[in-house]
């Protein structure tokens, strides 16, 4: 990608578990919009799991490097409202975070290491007049992005802080002949998507010397084969794996759903091993 | 919430029972945007029960006040679409309203009360060139809204009315040692949200002379006690009430849903009462 | 409408069926966005049923002529990603579209005939870096609908070509008595939409030299009145048939679901024929 457009209208993002049914969403950006008629509102999702922050983590953590550089993320899955909670500014040095520090920024700390700096949202005349205890995203969150939209410094929020809360996600381990990891989740398309990176596949291929590796699911007896793509798999439905577009092991069902062919969700087992060891267990 | 934006860039909102699956809503989009590209659209939602105006009325009668002064609130809720139902743009010195005169802006109309003016929508100059019988959303309501947002007077669409439909909603009655209301809605969440106003909450506080208050819903044996927020329940699953962001009472389930947790649903008569009439009743 | 505004800011539109729930849409967002800010972004639908080709095209269709001359429609349903079929970048003299020549633009094609040109995207130099094989949406058609939007020309992106892939539809037949077509799709009110047009049913009141048509559908024993607006069906539960606001046949059930109450769904036939030929026929 060439030449990047210079961030004159201050975009703010909104990942949320409110749903699109209510008024939650649309208050919040009245909200905004009251502060800074510059902002340009762009929704991430707002149909996170209710209080599901690990899922919020993920998906905040898939999508906010693809926006320009100053861009504020807001993120309200927020199970504690109302409670000793902190409510927090990040900045990794490009982008920033407004949300409670409960865990939906685990992947945002985790990848900016070094670089974040963290503020305790403390100054309430930044805050909406009346703050209600159970809807901080359109009282705390929405204001404090509309301010820092407006070039409120993050220091002018509160404290600066370091000891934010990280929820650490299950690594994939190494078993005799291969790798395990997990379903983690799956997509509208029910492909079922699994904690196994690229980079451990590549370590895996290059240890085990072979270039065929194969996908084993808990449970099942069958095998599945790596593609490069969806189509790969041919025209009739075949189930099979390839690296997904985020870097991860992706089980998929051709123009169908893996989750429903499989009958397997979110938690299951995933064995990443070699075709020939998987067919050795197959003869045992 | 310290000086607001001069509002330069005229906002739309859109509150419809469309959903998301089909054209209707985007037709709705790229007409305004053919009369005023500068036009700042933001939907409220399109997940209204279909054809359920009262639902329309309390969303956005929730949402409306939280917009920048000047904003243009479409509601296309329109089961008589076609019919002599009047189309009207609504002014209630702050905010503008376009749709349907059948009960959407009940909310919008009893706050405004003396404030308000109301026009008929007849001027076919504003309308798309040919209207159809079935989707005033498209061929009405969003040309009208955009002409608006271009400074067109409310004036110039049609005459002045006053004789708006408001859909009236059951007030909760004072029963003996309480109020009895119902549940009028639930959220993604779960919570079952009442008609109980935090005023007559502190009416009946004071009328009773006790700090503690209790909750009861129809069928149920268990009292629920008030919290100030979600947390306040503690860590385990249980089941409270508190007074929501929108100033109502809500009963919860921490960390779960109250509406599935207790099988109770929209109707469902809920009483506030004191603790100790509760128990008293229950030794009966 | 008159007077229509000036397209300073270019309209990018988005068509797929993505779902809302992860991070594909906001992806594709962030990457139009930090190569042009300028952007306005406005949501089709992400609804489409996963890989329904003819779906998204139908859709589409209905949608992109309300839309201001020179705005860019990306659409992606996409089952064939990474193989070889082609991107392309079509224009119509007013619209552009971004997307896999699938089938996707099956309508934009037909409607746009001989005024269409289409040129094969294979300029690497306007992708992302690094290209999935999995999520062309976000490496490929977003960032070219974002130079497009940038003024990069359409020839910029490769070579025209002209042998597009158009899915044929199924055109009503005429039979003994009338005009036999079928459900194509149904709306969130469960309206019951089939392919037979306005002009059809104009060019069959004519043939049969009566102003009273009636609608029959596979299986059921009644046949059904042609109303002009949903309203005039009565207040009671009726149901009825309009041209609705595509200019298609419509089968309603008045304030509640036809689709429901009748319980047929898409495909099941429809008969446009006389009343009296269908007394005769309920005589046989």
């Amino acid at each position: 990608m060439r030449g990047e457009a210079i961030s004159t209208q201050p975009i703010i993002t909104l990942t949320t578990d409110f749903g699109l049914r209510g008024s939650f969403v649309s208050a919040m950006k009245g909200v905004i919009l009251r502060i800074n008629l510059n902002a340009l509102i762009v929704d991430i999702t707002h149909e996170i799991e209710p209080q599901n922050v690990l899922e919020a983590s993920r998906v905040l953590g898939e999508s906010y490097r693809y926006f320009p550089d100053g861009t504020i993320h807001i993120c309200v899955v927020d199970p504690g409202v109302g409670s000793s909670r902190r409510p927090v500014v990040l900045h990794d040095g490009k982008h920033y975070f407004v949300g409670p520090d409960n865990g939906v920024f685990s992947k945002v700390i985790t990848e900016a290491d070094q670089r974040l700096r963290g503020y305790h949202i403390t100054e309430s005349r930044y805050f909406l007049p009346e703050v209600s205890s159970t809807f901080h995203g359109r009282d705390v969150f929405a204001p404090v992005a509309a301010w820092l939209s407006r070039w409120v410094s993050c220091g002018s929020f509160g404290d600066l802080i370091s000891d934010f809360t990280v929820i650490p996600e299950e690594e994939p381990k190494k078993i005799d002949g291969g790798v395990e990891g997990k379903i983690t989740h799956t997509d509208r398309f029910g492909n079922l998507i699994t904690n196994i990176s690229a980079d451990l596949i590549e370590a895996e291929k290059h240890e085990l010397s072979k270039d065929k590796l194969a996908v084993r699911v808990e449970g099942k007896d069958e095998a599945f084969d790596l593609y490069s793509f969806y189509n790969e798999a041919g025209e009739q439905n075949k189930t099979g794996a390839l690296i997904n577009s985020e870097g991860y092991l992706e089980i998929f069902f051709y123009r169908g759903s893996a989750q429903n062919k499989l009958g397997i969700n979110v938690g299951a087992k995933v064995t990443l091993c070699s075709n020939n060891s998987f067919a050795r267990q197959g003869e045992a």
